[in-house]
Protein backbone atom coordinates (compact mmCIF):
# COMPACT_ATOMS: atom_id res chain seq x y z
CA UNK A 1 0.00 0.00 0.00
CA UNK A 2 1.12 3.58 -0.35
CA UNK A 3 3.05 4.78 2.55
CA UNK A 4 3.55 8.73 1.58
CA UNK A 5 0.18 10.43 0.58
CA UNK A 6 0.03 14.17 -0.28
CA UNK A 7 -3.34 15.39 -0.27
CA UNK A 8 -4.00 18.54 -2.12
CA UNK A 9 -6.98 21.25 -0.43
CA UNK A 10 -7.01 19.69 3.04
CA UNK A 11 -10.49 20.16 3.77
CA UNK A 12 -13.61 17.47 5.37
CA UNK A 13 -13.01 15.12 2.49
CA UNK A 14 -8.90 15.28 3.08
CA UNK A 15 -9.21 14.98 6.51
CA UNK A 16 -11.39 12.29 6.83
CA UNK A 17 -9.16 10.41 4.39
CA UNK A 18 -6.20 10.98 6.74
CA UNK A 19 -8.25 9.84 9.89
CA UNK A 20 -9.41 6.46 8.24
CA UNK A 21 -5.83 6.15 6.96
CA UNK A 22 -4.02 6.65 10.45
CA UNK A 23 -6.85 4.13 12.13
CA UNK A 24 -5.87 2.05 9.77
CA UNK A 25 -1.95 2.28 9.52
CA UNK A 26 -0.06 4.43 12.38
CA UNK A 27 2.78 4.18 10.08
CA UNK A 28 1.39 5.86 7.00
CA UNK A 29 2.97 9.65 6.16
CA UNK A 30 0.61 12.02 4.86
CA UNK A 31 1.22 15.71 3.86
CA UNK A 32 -1.30 18.16 3.23
CA UNK A 33 -0.95 21.57 0.73
CA UNK A 34 -3.51 23.96 1.70
CA UNK A 35 -4.18 27.52 1.02
CA UNK A 36 -5.35 28.14 4.38
CA UNK A 37 -2.71 30.24 6.54
CA UNK A 38 -3.68 28.86 9.85
CA UNK A 39 -3.87 25.46 8.38
CA UNK A 40 -0.96 23.80 10.62
CA UNK A 41 -2.83 25.23 13.79
CA UNK A 42 -6.29 23.66 12.57
CA UNK A 43 -4.54 20.13 11.91
CA UNK A 44 -3.15 20.20 15.70
CA UNK A 45 -6.90 21.37 17.11
CA UNK A 46 -8.57 18.52 14.72
CA UNK A 47 -6.02 16.12 16.28
CA UNK A 48 -4.20 15.51 12.98
CA UNK A 49 -0.65 17.09 14.19
CA UNK A 50 1.15 14.32 12.78
CA UNK A 51 0.11 15.71 9.15
CA UNK A 52 3.13 17.35 7.38
CA UNK A 53 2.47 21.13 6.22
CA UNK A 54 3.66 21.69 2.81
CA UNK A 55 3.47 25.66 1.71
CA UNK A 56 3.70 25.11 -2.16
CA UNK A 57 4.48 22.43 -4.88
CA UNK A 58 8.07 22.88 -4.55
CA UNK A 59 8.43 21.76 -1.32
CA UNK A 60 7.21 17.99 -2.39
CA UNK A 61 9.70 15.42 -2.11
CA UNK A 62 8.15 13.37 -5.05
CA UNK A 63 10.95 10.48 -4.39
CA UNK A 64 9.06 9.36 -1.07
CA UNK A 65 5.70 10.46 -2.44
CA UNK A 66 3.96 7.65 -3.66
CA UNK A 67 -0.07 9.06 -3.86
CA UNK A 68 -1.40 12.21 -4.45
CA UNK A 69 -5.00 12.77 -3.94
CA UNK A 70 -6.55 16.20 -5.33
CA UNK A 71 -9.29 17.35 -3.12
CA UNK A 72 -9.91 20.91 -4.26
CA UNK A 73 -13.03 22.29 -6.25
CA UNK A 74 -12.68 20.85 -9.51
CA UNK A 75 -11.75 23.96 -11.87
CA UNK A 76 -8.41 24.17 -10.10
CA UNK A 77 -7.16 20.81 -11.12
CA UNK A 78 -5.79 22.62 -14.27
CA UNK A 79 -3.42 24.73 -12.72
CA UNK A 80 -2.90 22.34 -9.97
CA UNK A 81 -1.82 19.26 -13.24
CA UNK A 82 0.53 21.59 -14.63
CA UNK A 83 2.31 22.47 -11.12
CA UNK A 84 2.43 18.27 -11.25
CA UNK A 85 4.03 17.91 -14.35
CA UNK A 86 6.49 20.21 -13.58
CA UNK A 87 7.89 17.64 -11.02
CA UNK A 88 11.02 16.02 -11.85
CA UNK A 89 10.37 11.92 -10.79
CA UNK A 90 7.14 11.19 -11.10
CA UNK A 91 6.75 7.92 -8.66
CA UNK A 92 3.55 9.20 -7.43
CA UNK A 93 -0.01 7.89 -8.69
CA UNK A 94 -2.79 11.00 -8.81
CA UNK A 95 -6.22 10.34 -7.88
CA UNK A 96 -8.90 12.83 -6.83
CA UNK A 97 -12.27 13.38 -4.94
CA UNK A 98 -13.80 15.21 -7.85
CA UNK A 99 -17.52 15.18 -8.47
CA UNK A 100 -17.22 15.76 -12.12
CA UNK A 101 -15.41 13.75 -14.22
CA UNK A 102 -15.14 13.79 -18.25
CA UNK A 103 -14.19 17.95 -17.94
CA UNK A 104 -10.89 16.54 -15.58
CA UNK A 105 -10.19 13.37 -18.15
CA UNK A 106 -10.46 16.95 -20.76
CA UNK A 107 -7.66 19.17 -18.94
CA UNK A 108 -5.36 15.68 -18.47
CA UNK A 109 -5.62 14.41 -22.10
CA UNK A 110 -5.35 18.50 -23.44
CA UNK A 111 -2.75 19.35 -21.50
CA UNK A 112 -0.63 16.29 -22.52
CA UNK A 113 0.71 15.42 -19.17
CA UNK A 114 2.68 12.65 -18.30
CA UNK A 115 1.53 11.83 -14.88
CA UNK A 116 -0.18 9.07 -13.75
CA UNK A 117 -3.59 9.43 -12.72
CA UNK A 118 -6.48 7.69 -12.34
CA UNK A 119 -9.81 9.61 -11.30
CA UNK A 120 -12.18 8.60 -8.73
CA UNK A 121 -14.90 10.17 -7.08
CA UNK A 122 -15.65 8.69 -3.44
CA UNK A 123 -19.81 8.93 -3.18
CA UNK A 124 -19.75 10.33 0.25
CA UNK A 125 -20.31 13.75 2.06
CA UNK A 126 -22.05 15.52 4.61
CA UNK A 127 -23.36 19.56 4.22
CA UNK A 128 -20.16 20.78 5.96
CA UNK A 129 -16.94 21.95 5.27
CA UNK A 130 -13.82 22.12 6.31
CA UNK A 131 -11.32 19.84 7.64
CA UNK A 132 -12.76 20.13 11.21
CA UNK A 133 -15.59 17.85 10.42
CA UNK A 134 -14.17 15.18 8.88
CA UNK A 135 -14.61 11.63 10.51
CA UNK A 136 -13.55 8.07 10.71
CA UNK A 137 -16.75 6.39 9.03
CA UNK A 138 -18.00 8.80 6.02
CA UNK A 139 -16.74 6.40 3.41
CA UNK A 140 -18.12 3.37 5.15
CA UNK A 141 -20.15 1.09 2.52
CA UNK A 142 -20.68 3.91 0.33
CA UNK A 143 -19.43 3.57 -3.44
CA UNK A 144 -16.16 5.23 -5.52
CA UNK A 145 -16.58 5.48 -8.79
CA UNK A 146 -13.16 5.37 -10.50
CA UNK A 147 -13.09 6.19 -14.12
CA UNK A 148 -9.60 4.91 -15.65
CA UNK A 149 -7.99 6.80 -18.95
CA UNK A 150 -6.86 5.11 -21.59
CA UNK A 151 -3.25 5.03 -20.81
CA UNK A 152 -4.48 4.18 -17.41
CA UNK A 153 -2.49 0.86 -16.28
CA UNK A 154 -4.61 -2.58 -14.85
CA UNK A 155 -2.07 -2.16 -12.08
CA UNK A 156 -2.62 1.26 -10.74
CA UNK A 157 -6.34 0.52 -11.07
CA UNK A 158 -5.68 -1.96 -9.15
CA UNK A 159 -3.74 0.27 -6.29
CA UNK A 160 -6.13 2.73 -6.49
CA UNK A 161 -8.99 0.87 -6.38
CA UNK A 162 -6.79 -1.54 -3.29
CA UNK A 163 -6.63 2.34 -1.80
CA UNK A 164 -10.53 3.44 -1.56
CA UNK A 165 -11.07 -0.29 -0.47
CA UNK A 166 -9.11 0.02 2.41
CA UNK A 167 -11.18 2.94 3.78
CA UNK A 168 -14.32 0.76 3.60
CA UNK A 169 -15.41 1.95 0.25
CA UNK A 170 -17.22 -0.45 -2.89
CA UNK A 171 -15.77 0.13 -6.03
CA UNK A 172 -17.82 0.84 -9.06
CA UNK A 173 -15.75 1.38 -12.90
CA UNK A 174 -17.24 3.17 -15.60
CA UNK A 175 -16.36 6.04 -17.98
CA UNK A 176 -15.91 9.51 -17.16
CA UNK A 177 -18.85 10.19 -19.82
CA UNK A 178 -21.22 7.45 -17.64
CA UNK A 179 -20.16 9.15 -14.52
CA UNK A 180 -21.40 12.34 -15.19
CA UNK A 181 -24.84 11.13 -16.46
CA UNK A 182 -25.85 9.25 -13.45
CA UNK A 183 -24.04 11.98 -10.87
CA UNK A 184 -26.06 14.82 -12.90
CA UNK A 185 -28.99 12.81 -12.28
CA UNK A 186 -28.52 11.81 -8.33
CA UNK A 187 -26.58 14.46 -7.44
CA UNK A 188 -26.42 17.18 -9.54
CA UNK A 189 -29.89 17.69 -10.27
CA UNK A 190 -31.31 17.66 -6.49
CA UNK A 191 -28.68 20.09 -5.76
CA UNK A 192 -29.91 22.72 -7.97
CA UNK A 193 -32.92 21.94 -7.19
CA UNK A 194 -32.51 22.77 -3.49
CA UNK A 195 -30.70 25.68 -3.99
CA UNK A 196 -33.64 27.20 -6.21
CA UNK A 197 -35.90 26.54 -3.79
CA UNK A 198 -33.99 28.23 -1.09
CA UNK A 199 -33.81 31.12 -3.27
CA UNK A 200 -37.97 30.79 -3.92
CA UNK A 201 -38.15 30.98 -0.54
CA UNK A 202 -35.77 34.06 0.24
CA UNK A 203 -38.07 35.95 -2.09
CA UNK A 204 -41.39 35.33 -0.23
CA UNK A 205 -39.93 34.92 2.61
CA UNK A 206 -40.03 39.26 3.54
CA UNK A 207 -43.75 38.55 3.55
CA UNK A 208 -43.86 35.63 5.80
CA UNK A 209 -42.04 37.25 8.49
CA UNK A 210 -39.66 34.69 9.00
CA UNK A 211 -41.75 31.77 9.01
CA UNK A 212 -39.92 29.97 6.85
CA UNK A 213 -37.01 28.83 9.05
CA UNK A 214 -39.28 28.47 12.41
CA UNK A 215 -41.40 25.90 10.26
CA UNK A 216 -38.81 24.48 8.25
CA UNK A 217 -39.46 20.71 9.96
CA UNK A 218 -42.61 20.54 7.48
CA UNK A 219 -39.67 19.46 4.38
CA UNK A 220 -37.99 22.41 3.69
CA UNK A 221 -34.88 21.87 6.25
CA UNK A 222 -34.22 18.76 3.83
CA UNK A 223 -33.37 20.92 0.74
CA UNK A 224 -31.56 23.54 2.90
CA UNK A 225 -28.95 20.61 3.82
CA UNK A 226 -28.25 19.99 0.19
CA UNK A 227 -28.05 23.80 -0.42
CA UNK A 228 -25.89 23.98 2.92
CA UNK A 229 -22.40 22.20 0.94
CA UNK A 230 -19.88 24.46 -0.40
CA UNK A 231 -20.53 26.84 -2.47
CA UNK A 232 -17.08 27.06 -4.44
CA UNK A 233 -17.37 23.19 -4.79
CA UNK A 234 -20.71 23.48 -5.74
CA UNK A 235 -20.37 26.52 -7.97
CA UNK A 236 -17.30 24.37 -9.93
CA UNK A 237 -19.70 21.33 -10.19
CA UNK A 238 -22.51 23.24 -12.03
CA UNK A 239 -20.25 25.34 -14.31
CA UNK A 240 -18.30 21.65 -15.15
CA UNK A 241 -21.07 19.70 -15.83
CA UNK A 242 -23.69 22.76 -16.89
CA UNK A 243 -24.82 21.18 -20.43
CA UNK A 244 -26.24 17.97 -18.93
CA UNK A 245 -27.52 19.64 -15.68
CA UNK A 246 -29.30 22.13 -17.96
CA UNK A 247 -30.41 19.15 -20.20
CA UNK A 248 -32.18 17.12 -17.23
CA UNK A 249 -33.47 20.54 -15.47
CA UNK A 250 -35.65 21.04 -18.21
CA UNK A 251 -36.61 17.32 -17.79
CA UNK A 252 -37.45 17.59 -14.12
CA UNK A 253 -39.54 20.84 -15.01
CA UNK A 254 -41.78 18.94 -17.10
CA UNK A 255 -42.36 16.43 -14.92
CA UNK A 256 -43.22 19.07 -12.56
CA UNK A 257 -45.57 20.51 -14.76
CA UNK A 258 -47.42 17.83 -15.20
CA UNK A 259 -47.94 17.07 -11.48
CA UNK A 260 -48.82 20.50 -10.94
CA UNK A 261 -51.39 20.46 -13.59
CA UNK A 262 -52.82 17.09 -12.28
CA UNK A 263 -53.96 18.38 -8.82
CA UNK A 264 -57.71 17.95 -9.29
CA UNK A 265 -60.13 15.63 -7.74
CA UNK A 266 -60.56 14.05 -11.19
CA UNK A 267 -57.03 12.49 -10.73
CA UNK A 268 -57.51 11.59 -7.22
CA UNK A 269 -56.94 7.59 -7.72
CA UNK A 270 -53.97 8.04 -10.45
CA UNK A 271 -52.37 10.92 -7.79
CA UNK A 272 -52.15 8.16 -5.15
CA UNK A 273 -50.75 5.61 -7.53
CA UNK A 274 -47.92 7.99 -8.84
CA UNK A 275 -47.26 8.74 -4.69
CA UNK A 276 -47.00 5.02 -3.97
CA UNK A 277 -44.49 4.62 -6.45
CA UNK A 278 -42.36 6.81 -5.30
CA UNK A 279 -42.53 5.67 -1.87
CA UNK A 280 -41.17 2.15 -3.04
CA UNK A 281 -38.17 3.99 -4.24
CA UNK A 282 -36.97 5.15 -1.06
CA UNK A 283 -37.65 1.62 0.01
CA UNK A 284 -34.77 0.41 -2.30
CA UNK A 285 -32.52 2.90 -1.12
CA UNK A 286 -33.08 2.04 2.49
CA UNK A 287 -32.36 -1.57 1.66
CA UNK A 288 -29.20 -0.44 0.07
CA UNK A 289 -28.04 1.00 3.25
CA UNK A 290 -27.59 4.51 1.35
CA UNK A 291 -30.34 6.24 2.96
CA UNK A 292 -28.21 7.74 5.79
CA UNK A 293 -30.21 8.14 8.90
CA UNK A 294 -32.32 10.92 10.24
CA UNK A 295 -33.61 12.22 13.48
CA UNK A 296 -35.73 14.36 13.32
CA UNK A 297 -34.74 16.60 16.64
CA UNK A 298 -31.14 17.01 17.32
CA UNK B 1 -55.91 18.81 32.17
CA UNK B 2 -57.56 16.07 29.22
CA UNK B 3 -58.38 13.05 31.06
CA UNK B 4 -59.96 10.82 27.91
CA UNK B 5 -58.49 11.37 24.97
CA UNK B 6 -59.95 10.27 21.28
CA UNK B 7 -57.52 9.69 18.92
CA UNK B 8 -59.19 9.22 15.43
CA UNK B 9 -56.73 7.40 12.77
CA UNK B 10 -54.45 6.31 14.74
CA UNK B 11 -51.12 6.06 12.78
CA UNK B 12 -47.40 7.32 13.84
CA UNK B 13 -48.73 10.95 14.74
CA UNK B 14 -51.44 9.28 16.76
CA UNK B 15 -49.24 6.87 18.64
CA UNK B 16 -46.69 9.28 19.62
CA UNK B 17 -49.19 11.62 21.00
CA UNK B 18 -50.58 8.36 23.08
CA UNK B 19 -47.02 7.04 24.08
CA UNK B 20 -45.99 10.73 25.21
CA UNK B 21 -49.31 11.90 27.35
CA UNK B 22 -48.72 8.34 28.79
CA UNK B 23 -45.19 8.91 30.08
CA UNK B 24 -46.61 12.10 31.35
CA UNK B 25 -49.56 10.92 32.99
CA UNK B 26 -50.16 7.17 33.51
CA UNK B 27 -53.59 7.52 34.66
CA UNK B 28 -55.22 9.46 31.16
CA UNK B 29 -57.34 7.07 29.13
CA UNK B 30 -56.31 7.27 25.38
CA UNK B 31 -59.09 5.51 22.81
CA UNK B 32 -58.56 4.53 19.23
CA UNK B 33 -60.66 4.36 16.29
CA UNK B 34 -58.87 3.42 13.47
CA UNK B 35 -60.30 1.10 10.15
CA UNK B 36 -57.04 -0.74 10.39
CA UNK B 37 -59.02 -4.70 11.40
CA UNK B 38 -55.68 -5.64 12.99
CA UNK B 39 -55.30 -2.59 15.05
CA UNK B 40 -55.38 -4.31 18.74
CA UNK B 41 -52.65 -6.50 18.18
CA UNK B 42 -50.60 -3.76 16.62
CA UNK B 43 -51.07 -1.54 19.48
CA UNK B 44 -50.28 -4.50 21.83
CA UNK B 45 -46.75 -5.28 19.63
CA UNK B 46 -46.24 -1.28 19.98
CA UNK B 47 -46.69 -1.75 24.05
CA UNK B 48 -49.60 0.36 23.65
CA UNK B 49 -52.21 -2.08 24.65
CA UNK B 50 -53.49 0.10 27.13
CA UNK B 51 -55.21 2.08 24.49
CA UNK B 52 -58.93 0.83 24.33
CA UNK B 53 -60.18 0.07 20.66
CA UNK B 54 -63.53 1.40 19.78
CA UNK B 55 -64.78 -0.10 16.57
CA UNK B 56 -66.96 2.58 15.57
CA UNK B 57 -68.50 6.17 16.19
CA UNK B 58 -71.34 4.69 17.98
CA UNK B 59 -69.21 3.35 20.86
CA UNK B 60 -67.70 6.78 21.74
CA UNK B 61 -69.29 7.39 25.20
CA UNK B 62 -69.76 11.09 24.89
CA UNK B 63 -70.30 11.75 28.41
CA UNK B 64 -66.35 10.41 29.35
CA UNK B 65 -64.67 11.60 26.14
CA UNK B 66 -62.93 15.54 26.75
CA UNK B 67 -60.47 15.47 23.87
CA UNK B 68 -61.06 13.95 20.29
CA UNK B 69 -58.18 14.52 17.99
CA UNK B 70 -58.41 13.60 14.04
CA UNK B 71 -55.28 12.31 12.76
CA UNK B 72 -56.59 11.48 9.24
CA UNK B 73 -55.80 12.17 5.60
CA UNK B 74 -57.75 15.29 5.37
CA UNK B 75 -60.14 14.49 3.03
CA UNK B 76 -61.91 12.39 5.57
CA UNK B 77 -62.63 15.03 8.03
CA UNK B 78 -65.81 16.01 6.19
CA UNK B 79 -67.34 12.71 6.63
CA UNK B 80 -66.11 12.58 10.17
CA UNK B 81 -67.61 15.71 11.19
CA UNK B 82 -70.30 14.46 10.00
CA UNK B 83 -70.39 11.55 12.36
CA UNK B 84 -69.39 13.85 15.59
CA UNK B 85 -72.05 15.94 14.94
CA UNK B 86 -74.61 12.90 15.81
CA UNK B 87 -73.11 12.49 18.86
CA UNK B 88 -75.63 13.79 21.22
CA UNK B 89 -73.91 15.09 24.37
CA UNK B 90 -70.69 17.22 23.11
CA UNK B 91 -68.77 17.65 26.24
CA UNK B 92 -65.65 17.35 24.34
CA UNK B 93 -62.97 19.47 21.70
CA UNK B 94 -62.45 18.37 18.93
CA UNK B 95 -58.83 19.14 17.55
CA UNK B 96 -56.48 17.66 14.71
CA UNK B 97 -52.85 17.27 13.27
CA UNK B 98 -53.91 18.08 9.35
CA UNK B 99 -51.34 19.86 7.15
CA UNK B 100 -53.89 21.96 5.49
CA UNK B 101 -56.07 24.41 7.29
CA UNK B 102 -58.06 26.68 5.21
CA UNK B 103 -60.26 23.30 3.41
CA UNK B 104 -61.10 22.15 6.46
CA UNK B 105 -62.36 25.66 8.15
CA UNK B 106 -64.57 25.64 5.44
CA UNK B 107 -65.78 22.04 5.62
CA UNK B 108 -66.41 22.69 9.84
CA UNK B 109 -68.74 26.16 8.33
CA UNK B 110 -70.38 25.29 5.75
CA UNK B 111 -71.59 22.18 7.33
CA UNK B 112 -72.72 24.62 10.33
CA UNK B 113 -71.58 21.90 12.79
CA UNK B 114 -71.81 22.44 16.84
CA UNK B 115 -69.07 20.19 18.25
CA UNK B 116 -66.25 23.39 19.65
CA UNK B 117 -63.37 22.54 17.23
CA UNK B 118 -59.68 24.17 17.57
CA UNK B 119 -58.06 23.51 13.88
CA UNK B 120 -54.35 22.71 14.96
CA UNK B 121 -51.12 21.41 12.91
CA UNK B 122 -47.84 20.26 14.93
CA UNK B 123 -44.68 20.34 12.32
CA UNK B 124 -43.29 17.84 13.08
CA UNK B 125 -43.59 14.17 11.29
CA UNK B 126 -40.73 11.48 9.68
CA UNK B 127 -41.26 9.51 6.46
CA UNK B 128 -42.86 6.46 8.17
CA UNK B 129 -46.64 5.89 8.86
CA UNK B 130 -48.15 3.16 10.90
CA UNK B 131 -48.42 3.55 14.64
CA UNK B 132 -45.37 1.50 14.99
CA UNK B 133 -43.21 4.15 14.04
CA UNK B 134 -44.63 6.79 17.16
CA UNK B 135 -42.23 7.62 19.52
CA UNK B 136 -42.14 9.97 22.46
CA UNK B 137 -40.05 13.01 21.38
CA UNK B 138 -41.47 13.76 17.74
CA UNK B 139 -43.02 16.79 19.01
CA UNK B 140 -39.85 18.21 21.44
CA UNK B 141 -38.83 21.87 20.61
CA UNK B 142 -41.12 21.71 17.30
CA UNK B 143 -43.95 24.08 16.77
CA UNK B 144 -47.87 23.79 17.01
CA UNK B 145 -50.11 25.96 14.75
CA UNK B 146 -53.23 26.50 15.68
CA UNK B 147 -55.94 28.51 13.94
CA UNK B 148 -58.71 29.15 15.97
CA UNK B 149 -62.27 29.56 14.46
CA UNK B 150 -64.59 32.84 15.15
CA UNK B 151 -66.58 31.02 17.56
CA UNK B 152 -63.27 29.31 19.51
CA UNK B 153 -63.62 30.92 23.18
CA UNK B 154 -60.48 31.78 24.26
CA UNK B 155 -60.74 29.07 26.80
CA UNK B 156 -60.60 26.56 24.34
CA UNK B 157 -57.70 27.96 22.75
CA UNK B 158 -56.23 27.84 25.85
CA UNK B 159 -56.75 24.59 26.42
CA UNK B 160 -55.39 23.35 23.37
CA UNK B 161 -52.60 25.52 23.37
CA UNK B 162 -51.60 23.67 27.00
CA UNK B 163 -52.00 20.47 25.77
CA UNK B 164 -49.95 20.60 23.12
CA UNK B 165 -47.43 22.47 25.31
CA UNK B 166 -47.62 19.15 27.50
CA UNK B 167 -46.67 17.57 24.86
CA UNK B 168 -43.49 19.73 24.60
CA UNK B 169 -44.37 21.64 21.76
CA UNK B 170 -43.81 25.83 21.18
CA UNK B 171 -47.43 27.34 20.16
CA UNK B 172 -47.98 29.62 17.27
CA UNK B 173 -51.27 31.15 16.43
CA UNK B 174 -52.62 32.01 12.36
CA UNK B 175 -55.43 31.87 10.55
CA UNK B 176 -56.24 29.01 8.19
CA UNK B 177 -55.42 30.90 5.36
CA UNK B 178 -52.22 32.55 6.48
CA UNK B 179 -51.34 28.82 7.95
CA UNK B 180 -51.59 27.33 4.11
CA UNK B 181 -49.76 30.21 2.64
CA UNK B 182 -46.55 29.35 5.10
CA UNK B 183 -46.91 25.75 4.65
CA UNK B 184 -47.04 25.84 0.70
CA UNK B 185 -44.05 27.77 0.94
CA UNK B 186 -42.26 25.27 3.54
CA UNK B 187 -43.56 22.11 3.19
CA UNK B 188 -46.00 21.17 0.23
CA UNK B 189 -43.61 22.59 -2.53
CA UNK B 190 -40.82 20.62 -1.06
CA UNK B 191 -43.17 17.70 -1.00
CA UNK B 192 -44.37 18.26 -4.86
CA UNK B 193 -40.58 18.88 -5.77
CA UNK B 194 -39.84 15.60 -4.48
CA UNK B 195 -42.00 13.49 -5.94
CA UNK B 196 -41.82 14.95 -9.08
CA UNK B 197 -37.62 14.45 -8.89
CA UNK B 198 -38.00 10.90 -7.80
CA UNK B 199 -40.67 10.56 -11.17
CA UNK B 200 -37.97 12.35 -13.40
CA UNK B 201 -35.39 9.80 -12.04
CA UNK B 202 -37.80 7.18 -12.28
CA UNK B 203 -37.77 7.62 -16.05
CA UNK B 204 -34.52 7.81 -16.55
CA UNK B 205 -33.35 4.89 -14.89
CA UNK B 206 -33.86 2.44 -17.25
CA UNK B 207 -30.97 3.41 -19.06
CA UNK B 208 -28.91 3.88 -16.18
CA UNK B 209 -29.29 0.13 -14.74
CA UNK B 210 -30.02 0.61 -11.15
CA UNK B 211 -27.37 3.27 -10.38
CA UNK B 212 -29.54 5.19 -9.01
CA UNK B 213 -30.37 3.71 -5.87
CA UNK B 214 -26.57 2.85 -5.66
CA UNK B 215 -25.53 6.29 -6.07
CA UNK B 216 -28.12 7.85 -4.39
CA UNK B 217 -26.09 9.15 -1.42
CA UNK B 218 -24.65 12.17 -3.65
CA UNK B 219 -28.09 14.49 -2.85
CA UNK B 220 -30.82 11.88 -4.32
CA UNK B 221 -31.50 10.63 -1.05
CA UNK B 222 -32.45 13.69 0.63
CA UNK B 223 -35.35 13.70 -1.67
CA UNK B 224 -36.37 10.37 -1.41
CA UNK B 225 -36.76 10.40 2.24
CA UNK B 226 -39.49 13.66 1.51
CA UNK B 227 -41.27 11.58 -1.02
CA UNK B 228 -41.33 8.35 1.16
CA UNK B 229 -43.78 10.01 3.05
CA UNK B 230 -47.69 8.50 3.05
CA UNK B 231 -49.04 8.43 0.18
CA UNK B 232 -53.11 9.07 0.99
CA UNK B 233 -52.22 11.71 3.71
CA UNK B 234 -50.05 13.98 0.56
CA UNK B 235 -52.51 13.10 -2.19
CA UNK B 236 -54.81 14.60 0.40
CA UNK B 237 -52.70 17.59 1.08
CA UNK B 238 -52.22 18.26 -2.35
CA UNK B 239 -55.97 18.35 -3.16
CA UNK B 240 -56.70 20.55 -0.48
CA UNK B 241 -54.35 23.24 -1.28
CA UNK B 242 -53.84 23.19 -4.98
CA UNK B 243 -54.31 26.43 -5.75
CA UNK B 244 -51.38 27.68 -3.40
CA UNK B 245 -49.19 24.52 -4.51
CA UNK B 246 -49.23 25.48 -8.41
CA UNK B 247 -48.91 29.11 -7.82
CA UNK B 248 -45.78 28.76 -6.28
CA UNK B 249 -45.02 25.90 -8.07
CA UNK B 250 -44.65 28.25 -11.19
CA UNK B 251 -42.59 30.46 -9.18
CA UNK B 252 -40.40 28.12 -8.30
CA UNK B 253 -39.85 26.87 -11.92
CA UNK B 254 -39.09 30.77 -12.75
CA UNK B 255 -36.16 30.29 -10.24
CA UNK B 256 -34.75 27.08 -11.55
CA UNK B 257 -34.85 28.19 -15.04
CA UNK B 258 -32.61 31.43 -14.53
CA UNK B 259 -30.80 29.43 -12.21
CA UNK B 260 -30.14 26.63 -14.90
CA UNK B 261 -29.69 29.20 -17.57
CA UNK B 262 -26.79 31.01 -15.47
CA UNK B 263 -24.19 27.99 -15.37
CA UNK B 264 -21.69 29.81 -17.56
CA UNK B 265 -18.32 30.71 -16.99
CA UNK B 266 -19.09 34.34 -17.14
CA UNK B 267 -21.88 34.24 -14.24
CA UNK B 268 -19.08 32.64 -11.86
CA UNK B 269 -18.94 34.92 -9.13
CA UNK B 270 -22.36 35.75 -9.22
CA UNK B 271 -22.92 31.93 -9.10
CA UNK B 272 -20.52 31.72 -6.10
CA UNK B 273 -22.30 34.41 -4.31
CA UNK B 274 -25.84 32.83 -4.86
CA UNK B 275 -24.62 30.09 -3.28
CA UNK B 276 -23.17 31.57 -0.06
CA UNK B 277 -26.69 33.05 0.22
CA UNK B 278 -28.54 29.82 0.31
CA UNK B 279 -26.08 28.47 2.73
CA UNK B 280 -26.42 31.06 5.08
CA UNK B 281 -30.91 30.14 5.55
CA UNK B 282 -29.01 26.69 6.29
CA UNK B 283 -27.44 28.46 9.29
CA UNK B 284 -30.27 29.89 10.52
CA UNK B 285 -32.13 27.20 10.51
CA UNK B 286 -29.42 24.83 12.39
CA UNK B 287 -29.05 27.62 14.40
CA UNK B 288 -32.93 27.39 15.12
CA UNK B 289 -32.68 23.83 16.06
CA UNK B 290 -35.14 23.18 13.38
CA UNK B 291 -32.57 21.48 11.40
CA UNK B 292 -33.31 17.44 12.73
CA UNK B 293 -29.49 15.49 12.46
CA UNK B 294 -28.69 13.59 9.79
CA UNK B 295 -26.29 10.43 9.68
CA UNK B 296 -24.27 10.22 6.56
CA UNK B 297 -23.82 6.34 7.37
CA UNK B 298 -26.51 3.93 9.36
Amino acid sequence: MFKNILIIGFGMIGSSIAKTVFKNNKSTNIYALDKSPSIKERLKKAKLSSVTCLKSFGEIDNSKIDLIIICTPVLQYKSIFQKLSQLKRNNFIVTDVGSTKHNIEKIYKSGNFKFRFVPSHPIAGIEKSGLEYGFVGLFDNRYNIICPLKNTSKSDLNKISKFWRSLSMKIDVMTSKEHDHVLSLTSHLPHIISYSLVLTAMKKEKSLNSKLVKFSAGGFRDFTRVAGSDPEMWRDIFLANSHQIQKLTDSFIKELKIFSQSLTSQNSDKLLKKLEMTKKVRNRIVKARQAGKFIPND
